[in-house]
């Protein structure tokens, strides 16, 4: 039976998983394939902290360059993180003739297409289905079975550390700093979650999403993102008001002008599946112009879910599905960009905005005086008595009518120049 | 650029969604796959009543003979449903050389053992998204995606006639009699919806799941059936006091002794996602041990929906992807099953047991005693006072604990002989 030969980098909590899954299952992935995987080095800078597998005496190591020129070697695992040495492992695994299996979103949505041209000038493949969403098969959906379509919109929860600490705070007993304290006891935020609670994971992450399921090519940083960090419980109470719940959102949606992208949190309808998804659970919804709504949930971390994938993106890849599809998808190809994107100033969106203001006469007139001169019309309001008006102001929370997104970014920096309102307009975004 | 002739057999609703695509949407196809698709017959036996979509001339034909020996024709779809003529046609396909698509899943449920080996023996394909689910890409992800896993359980809403005539029924004012013809309007039931509402149609789509999720070689006709013709407003009811909603379940679950197979009205605790599908939806809960818990929801049918099915299979064919997963899966070769069936009698479950009886002392009693007998133990019980005594009788509504399916079921033999117990006793699952 022949043997596939291959190599992981880092070996941290999702390293550990793959390793667990290739040593102790090796028998599912040669039913498989109908070949036998070896897992022949596993190279990290850590060789002497114990993880929860015994390993084969000689697999560790901790010298990348002996491994890259091993021609035996046909698969490399890059689960390192970063963009380096991240990227030039993968090139050198790339030159060096072997096919790439990686988890790394950061370094698909930075280097992408650096990568991709790599590994088509020397006829390897990439794989990355764990990059997105963890162990729910979304890039495999929009790589393969949904292809018939075009697709009107993706609307994706992709993080779960915000999505837990926005389903903590949401019970209504914890505050945002206790919430992001509870996600980093459970292993779900790093020690510095910004990246999950800024928006910038979940925008490198819709940069994937958006070049498979629209043929966008479009920088992360060029994605508008709003980040968690401002909500407060009080947003919750007032969202629940309306029939909402507050979820961080990653949009892609086909409007006349392009293609819209960003990252907010977001005001979902109650009775929307993205609206229910709890705790660190990721879900994509696309909807297609012939599929309709399609709907996927599943952990979007985490060792074993992330180390499924990895798994299955190693399958394909000695089956030849991967090179197939690798093939097909023109990735390195920038000029196959399909769709124009939106200049952020031309969304048109509904907004939610929380204001505290003096509890004084004419606020209000002036507040709807600012969006009236833009022509954003107001939908709801709800005002809030302060529990003591000496020490606390009023808080006010408006709903706007769609509106164009530049003409809202100017209300916002005026309403915050006003006298009346206190400190800085809480915005977020309310899904049509 | 190369040319790909395809044949469609059967332009009812589905191949007319088919169509449509490859029509109106040839460029997506030859986005895909870097080829062009030319539907060059269609061939139903009418071929006089309109469909809404302008077929150039000389498409349509009735005499099916003169396709088969065609040898520019590599690739045939299959969309006439039912198992004769669909078996022979499949058959001429494959001994002709060309690969099939189909949605067809009575065929694949009944004759898919032979359909595989003589694809095999040809050295063709099959490729049936389409058959289980209409849009969601769950057959996909069983065969690919989630290779790594070993899976503990699918729990699947695969019909979406029965899941929108529960939806409507639980609303609370529709009747099981106004359901069915409301379904029957609105197209989602047949003239004769029988193969829907008991189930028949569920065990074909699960015999197929078990087969791609767990290897299991079964005939449908083998899997334990219940359908929903015996569903009141009431059950609805008295569910919802115990915090469940009713759906039609198609179960497949590891077990110690094997694969338990079953199909039936199941109380679904209100906090699974299951519980939430309304409508004609389709949805399927996947759990492996790997990945956790994957969940995806879609509609599993009306015509652009499984059409866009049918075009992700044929782009698949065109590419190769489905000749690898085709070869890899083995399904032609019944000695690979990889699981026991567990025979019924030894399932092990909850029920939910709904009894019309005489207002009597001593009934309960007799109840109890024929349950514990066989030691099956009550968990709940519901006592409904009829609203009018001297005309109706009393309704008691039980669940039990787990309990061996083979003792519930001589439970049941022996309740209905009770004098006590008036007509039969309606028995539903109880997810566990």
């Amino acid at each position: 039976m022949d043997k596939i030969k291959v190599v992981l980098f880092g070996f941290g909590t999702i390293g550990t998983g793959v390793a667990k899954i290739l040593f102790n299952h090796a028998d599912r992935i040669t039913q498989a394939t109908g070949k036998t995987v070896e897992l022949i080095k596993i190279c990290d800078k850590d060789i002497t902290t114990r993880r929860d597998i015994e390993l084969p005496s000689g697999v560790l190591c901790s010298d990348a360059e002996s491994i890259f020129g091993d021609p035996e070697i046909t698969i490399g695992i890059e689960l390192m993180g970063g963009l380096e040495p991240a990227r030039t492992f993968v090139l050198r695994l790339l030159e060096n003739g072997k096919d790439v299996v990686t988890a790394n979103k950061a370094l698909i949505a930075q280097h992408g297409n650096e990568l991709f041209n790599t590994a088509q000038k020397f006829n390897r493949t990439i794989a990355f289905e764990a990059a997105v969403c963890g162990g729910i098969p979304i890039l495999s959906a929009l790589s393969t079975a949904l292809q018939a379509n075009t697709l009107q919109s993706i609307n994706a929860i992709v993080n779960g550390t915000s999505n837990y600490i926005l389903s903590q705070m949401e019970s209504g007993k914890t505050s945002y700093r206790d919430a992001v304290s509870q996600a980093q006891k459970l292993g779900y935020a790093e020690a510095n979650p910004a990246m999950d609670v800024d928006g910038t994971d979940a925008v490198q992450k819709l940069a994937i999403l958006a070049q498979l399921g629209f043929g966008a090519n479009v920088s992360w940083k060029n994605i508008p993102r709003l980040g968690i960090e401002s909500i407060e419980s009080i947003d919750f109470r007032y969202a629940k008001e309306l029939g909402y719940r507050i979820k961080l959102l990653a949009v892609a949606e086909r409007s006349s002008g392009g293609l819209e992208l960003h990252v907010s949190p977001t005001l979902v309808k109650g009775d929307n599946p993205l609206a229910r998804v709890r705790d660190a659970f990721n879900a994509v919804r696309v909807v297609g112009d012939s599929v309709g709504s399609v709907f996927f949930q599943g952990l979007g971390a985490g060792q074993l879910p992330t180390a499924s994938a990895i798994v299955g993106d190693v399958i394909d890849t000695i089956l030849g599905r991967t090179a197939i599809t690798f093939r097909t998808l023109h990735l390195w190809d920038s000029a196959k960009t399909s769709v124009a994107i939106k200049s952020p100033n031309e969304f048109f969106g509904k907004s939610y905005l929380r204001f505290s203001v003096q509890d004084q006469p004419g606020v209000m007139h002036e507040i709807s005086g600012v969006l009236g001169n833009r022509g954003i019309s107001i939908a709801s309001m709800i005002q809030h008595e302060p529990e003591n008006k000496t020490t606390e102001p009023a808080v006010l929370i408006l709903t706007t009518h769609e509106a164009r997104e530049g003409d809202l970014l100017e209300a916002i920096i005026q309403l915050q120049q006003l006298p009346a309102v206190l400190g800085k307009v809480v915005r977020l975004r309310v899904q049509n």
